[in-house]
Formats: C-alpha cells, sequence, structure tokens
C-alpha cells in the first residue's frame, strides 16, 4: 500500500478570486504584509500495489484524466 | 519574501464525501485498487518579510483564525 500526495496548483496568470478574497480576509483580520494567496487542492490517494513505478504511473493517469484540469493547472505528486 | 505553503486536511475520522465522490470517479474510469481518496486543501502564501520565525508564527495564526477549521481539521506549514 502507497500513499501518494497530489497537489493541484492553478497555473501562473491564472485568476484566483478564491484567494484574492482569501488575501481581502486576512487583511481585514488585520494581517499585515501579505503579498499574495494563491488556493490549491490536495488529494491524499492510498493505492493498493507496492510497485512505486507502477503507483506513480497509474497516479499521473488519475492525474490528466480526473483529478486535475491540465488547461490551467499543474499538478505535483509526491509518494509516501 | 517568504512563500510559506498551507496544507489543510481532514482529521481521521471526519467523513470526506468529497474524497469518496472521487473514489468512485476513479473506479468509473476504469483505475484499480485505489484504497481510499480523501480531498483538501492547499495555500501558497507570499509573506513579505524575511524573517522566517515571524512567517511562520504569523501564518500559524492566519490557519488558526481563516485558513483551517481545527474542530475538524489538521494543518502542515512549510516555507521556502
Amino acid at each position: 500500500m502507497i500513499t501518494a500526495r497530489v497537489t493541484v496548483t492553478l497555473k501562473n496568470g491564472v485568476l484566483d478570486p478564491q484567494g484574492k478574497a482569501i488575501e481581502g480576509a486576512l487583511g481585514a483580520l488585520g494581517f499585515e504584509g501579505i503579498g499574495q494567496v494563491r488556493q490549491g487542492k490536495v488529494f491524499d490517494l492510498k493505492v493498493d500495489t507496492d510497485d512505486r513505478a507502477k503507483a506513480e504511473t497509474d497516479v499521473k493517469a488519475m492525474c490528466d484524466k480526473l483529478l486535475a484540469n491540465t488547461v490551467i493547472e499543474n499538478y505535483t505528486i509526491s509518494l509516501d
């Protein structure tokens, strides 16, 4: 059993209204010196195999097909 | 300027219907051997300081006040 963590973030240049809202909220709460906030997603998957190479290939395919919209998002995979 | 990455994940035992839905969708797409999927959030913040200790304290406060619901969520902070 391998645990994979997929982190999906917006590509540079893609507008992030959610991040902007958080930036505003942090300012309103009195936090100063926040330059920029970008929000992304993280997925923790348990893959039922002991073959790390296979797990990585599988998770990559899952990202391309379902987990990430590769037009506007980047993803990184880290295996545990 | 320090870049901080905050990863917010659900605590163990907290139901994750979104993760369950992704699990089902991956199965429907033909991916086998997926044990469990849990979804979380990631925030990339640019903090306008060069003091790493201060940045970490600030980001921790932001997590407790806004970014994470500490009743049901855990968070980790990594500074770049």
